[in-house]
C-alpha cells in the first residue's frame, strides 16, 4: 500500500536547514516508517545559490525563490529556517496563508510575533510546530502541551542557553576567565557570531517567554521581568558560591504566586547536590513543577545541528502523522485570555547571596546587618572568608562580607543595596546574585 | 457547540485508580479544556464493594461487575488499573475484544504479555496507552514514540525503581542501614507491602524490558540479561564508592553495539558530578541517546498516586483528541521482527570496581593482578585504602583492596573472580559492581 509523500519546502538552509536536509535525504526509511509515508525535500530556498553547501541536493531542489515553495501547492509542509525577523515574519505569514503547515525554530520571531503567527494559522486552519525553538533537542513544547496535560504548571526553572552554560562551566570546573570561555564557546560553534544575546540573558528570556505562554496561557514579552545576563560575573563570584556549595547558572524562573506569575532570568546560585547544578557545557535543562505530576525535568542539548534538527523532524513526523494539527487545536497558546498577568519585577521574591567590601573597623558588621534589617531583610548566614586587605583608593583595610538572606523582594534589596551604596563603610564591586530554592 | 463527552471505566480503584477518579472529578474543567470535550468517570470495578474509599463517587458508579464495563458500549475507553498477570490480561483482552481502548499502569503484564494484548489490539482496531507503566510521571512513552523519532536510539540508561533509589539515597546520605531504609521506604508508601520485585531489580528489568520493544523494535524477557538487586549492598560498599567520587544507584542499561543489545539491571557506580548520579528519594530517570539529538535526559517521580494518575489521565486525554490512536499505529512495538538479538549476558562489557580483603603480606598483590591479568582484565586503578585488621576465621592479618578495572566481558570477570575465590590470599566477602561509563 503506498501513500503518497509528504512533500517538503525548506526556507532557510543554514545550520539547522542543512541538519534537517540531511536527516531527509540519509534516512528515507527510517522517516518513512516513523512517518507512515515518505517525507521528500522538493525545495530549499537560500539568499546565495553561489555558496558552498555542506549537502548534496537533486538538481532544482536548491533555489534562491521563495515563490518556488509558496505556489507548489505539492508542498504542504513549510519550514522557516531562516532565522530573523524580518524578512521570517512575511515569509510565515505567506506560508499559511498559501495553505501550507509551518515547522519553525525561530524563538526571538515567536517571542515577538507569536500572537499574529497563530492567530494566523487559525485563520488558515493551518498548523505551526515549533519544537526546536525553545531548549533545541529538548522535547518540551511536546511535554508542556501534551504530557502534562493533566497539569496546571505552578513553576518553571530552566537552563535555556547553551553557551551562556557552556561558559560558565569553563569558568567553574577549569578556572577560565569569562573571555577566554567566551571566545571558545564561539570557536566550538556554540555561540551566535554575535553573542549578545545569549550572554546577556535576552535569548533565554525570548525561551522562557514562549514557555510561560504555552504553560500558563500568558502573552509574555521581555520587558516585563528582570532580565540580567552572565556578562558582568567574575572568577571570583564562582569560586565564593562554590565554598558556600553553590554553582552559579544562568537561570530562568517562572513561579505562578498567589495567581500571579513571577518571572526572572539571571545568573542564580543552585546547591551543588542538585541535578539542575550538575547540568554542564552546552547543555540545556527544564524543570517543570505540575499540580499533579510534582516536579520533572529534562535535559539535553539546547543547540547545534543534528539536536536541533532532530526536533524538527520530530514536528515533520507529526505533521506527516497528524497528531501536531491535533496538538495545535488544543494548545492554548496567543489567545489573548491573560489569565495570569506578570508581577512587577519589585515585588518577586527570591533568596540572596551579597558580596560586599567593607571597612575592617568594629561597627561595620552592625551598620550592614542593620540596613538590611531596617529594610525587612533577615539573614540566613554572614561569613567574612578571607584576611583583609588594603583598599587601594582609601588606603584603609578592607574585608569581603558574604551574606545570604532568607527571602526577600527583589523591591526591597534593591533599596537596602542603594543605602549600602551611600555608606562611607562599603566598597565597591559589590555582588548581588539570587539562590535558587 | 457542546462535543460529546468521552466515557471512561476504570477497572481497579485501589491507589492508582483512586488518583485518576479524583483527577477526572476534580478538574472536570481543565480536563475537557485540554482534551477538547468532557471526560466523565462512568464506572469504576472493585473487588470489594464495602471497603472504605477515599473518594466519593456518583450513586451506580462503583460496582463490583466488570462486565458492567465491558458490556457497556457507551463506555469508549477503559483503563485496567488492577495490577497483577491474571485477572488483568484477560480483562485487557475482553475489553479491546468489545471495542475499547485500553489504558493500562501494568508494567508486568506488558512485559510479560505485551506481544498478545498489542496483537489483539491491533486485530480489533483498538489503542493500548501504557505511559503509566514505565517510570511514573516522566512521559517516557512519548518520549521515544514520538519525540525521538527521527533518531535510532543507541543507549539506554535509567533509574526506574523508586523505591531501591529511596533506599540507597537514604543510605548514602544519611548512612541508614538497609533494613532500616528500606521500613522507611514501606512506611512512606514508596515500597510494595512485599518489596521483593522493588529490590531484587525485577520490576526496573520489566521496566527496561517495555523500553527496549519501544526503542529497538526487540521482543525481551527478564531472563535474558543479568539482573541484581541492591538487597546484598553493604554500607561500606556506599562509602568506599563515595570516597573515590561515585554514588551507587540500581541501574538499568541497554546499548546497542555492534547490532546486539547489551542490557542489565544492577546496583552502578556513577560518579558524583553527572546528574544521573544526583538523581535522590523516590526520583526517576531516564537518558536516552539517540543517533542525532545525542544525549537527552528525563527524570520524575517514578510512582506514588498523584504522578501515576497524571500520566494515565494524559493518556486518556491523548485518546480523547486522538492522537493516541494515530501514535499507536506507528509505535514499532511487538511486531515480532526481533532486528537486534539480545547480546549473551557473559559477553556484555563494563568497567567495574571491585574490593577484596586480602591476606597482608608481600606477594598478595602481584598473585591479584596476575590472576585479573591472565583474563586479558587490565586495571584503571588499585588502592589499599585502610589500616590492615585481623582475620577472624584464620587469625592471620588482612587488608581491603579497592580495584578499578578497564573496559571488560561480564565472562572474563566471573571467570577471573572464581579464581580470586580460589587463592588463598582472598578473604571474603568480595564486592563487585559495574561502574557506568
Ligand atoms: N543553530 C542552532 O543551533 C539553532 C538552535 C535552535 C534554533 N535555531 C534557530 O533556527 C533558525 C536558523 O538558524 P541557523 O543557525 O540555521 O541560521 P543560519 O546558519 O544563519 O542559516 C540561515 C539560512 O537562511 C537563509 N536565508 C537568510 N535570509 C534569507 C532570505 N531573505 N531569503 C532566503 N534565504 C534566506 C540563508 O541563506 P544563505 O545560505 O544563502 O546565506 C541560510 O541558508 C534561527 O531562527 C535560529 O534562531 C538555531
Ligand atoms: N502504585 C503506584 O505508584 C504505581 C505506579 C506505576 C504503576 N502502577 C501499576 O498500577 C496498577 C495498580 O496499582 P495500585 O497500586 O493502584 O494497586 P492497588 O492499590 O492494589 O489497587 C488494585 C485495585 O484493583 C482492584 N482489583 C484487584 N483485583 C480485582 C478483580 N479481580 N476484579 C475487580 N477489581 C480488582 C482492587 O479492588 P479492591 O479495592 O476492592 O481491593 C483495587 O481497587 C498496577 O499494575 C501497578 O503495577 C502502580
Amino acid at each position: 500500500m503506498a501513500v503518497a509523500p509528504l512533500k517538503v519546502g525548506i526556507v532557510g538552509l543554514g545550520n539547522v536547514g542543512t541538519g534537517v536536509a540531511r536527516i531527509l535525504t540519509d534516512h528515507p526509511h527510517r522517516i518513512a516508517e516513523r512517518a507512515g509515508r515518505p517525507i521528500v525535500l522538493k525545495r530549499a530556498v537560500v539568499r546565495n545559490l553561489n555558496k558552498p553547501r555542506d549537502i548534496r541536493l537533486e538538481s532544482g531542489v536548491l533555489t534562491n525563490d521563495i515563490q518556488a515553495v509558496i505556489n507548489d501547492p505539492e508542498i504542504t509542509v513549510a519550514m522557516e529556517l531562516m532565522g530573523g525577523i524580518h524578512p521570517a515574519r512575511e515569509v510565515i505569514l505567506a506560508l499559511l496563508k498559501a495553505g501550507k503547515d509551518v515547522v519553525t525554530a525561530n524563538k526571538a520571531l515567536l517571542c515577538e510575533h507569536g500572537n499574529e503567527i497563530f492567530h494566523a494559522a487559525r485563520e488558515y486552519g493551518r498548523t505551526v510546530c515549533f519544537e526546536a525553538a525553545v531548549a533545541g533537542g529538548i522535547p518540551i513544547i511536546a511535554a508542556v502541551g501534551q504530557s502534562m496535560a493533566a497539569n496546571q504548571i505552578i513553576a518553571i526553572q530552566a537552563i535555556l542557553n547553551g553557551t551562556s552554560n557552556y561558559i560558565l562551566t569553563e569558568m567553574q570546573a577549569n578556572h577560565q576567565h569569562y573571555h577566554t570561555a567566551l571566545k571558545q564557546a564561539q570557536d566550538l560553534g556554540y555561540a551566535e557570531s554575535d553573542p549578545t544575546l545569549d550572554v546577556n540573558g535576552l535569548d533565554a528570556a525570548q525561551k522562557l517567554g514562549i514557555l510561560c505562554q504555552l504553560a500558563f496561557g500568558t502573552r509574555v514579552t521581555t520587558s516585563q521581568f528582570e532580565i540580567q545576563g552572565i556578562d558582568s560575573l567574575d572568577l571570583s563570584d564562582l569560586k565564593c558560591a562554590s565554598d558556600l556549595g553553590y554553582h552559579i547558572k544562568l537561570l530562568a524562573q517562572a513561579r505562578l504566586t498567589n495567581r500571579e506569575l513571577e518571572m526572572s532570568v539571571r545568573p542564580t546560585l543552585i546547591r551543588k547536590d542538585t541535578p539542575l547544578s550538575q547540568i554542564s557545557g552546552p547543555f540545556n535543562a527544564v524543570l517543570l513543577e505540575g499540580d499533579m505530576v510534582g516536579k520533572m525535568w529534562y535535559s539535553g542539548r539546547g543547540a547545534g545541528q543534528a539536536p536541533t534538527a532532530s526536533a524538527c523532524a520530530a514536528d515533520l513526523i507529526d505533521l506527516a502523522v497528524g497528531r501536531a494539527q491535533l496538538t495545535f487545536e488544543r494548545l492554548d497558546l496567543w489567545r489573548e485570555r491573560p489569565e495570569y498577568p506578570v508581577m512587577p519585577a519589585d515585588q518577586t521574591t527570591s533568596r540572596y547571596f551579597l558580596r560586599l567590601r567593607v571597612e575592617d573597623k568594629p561597627n561595620v558588621m552592625a551598620e550592614v546587618t542593620g540596613i538590611l534589617g531596617a529594610k525587612g531583610i533577615s539573614l540566613a548566614s554572614i561569613v567574612q572568608p578571607e584576611a583583609p586587605e588594603v583598599d587601594a583608593k582609601s588606603n584603609t583595610p578592607v574585608v569581603p562580607l558574604v551574606i545570604m538572606t532568607h527571602r526577600t523582594t527583589a523591591g526591597q534589596l534593591q533599596e537596602a543595596m542603594s543605602e549600602l551604596d551611600l555608606s562611607s563603610s562599603v566598597r565597591g564591586p559589590r555582588i548581588c546574585l539570587a539562590v535558587a530554592d
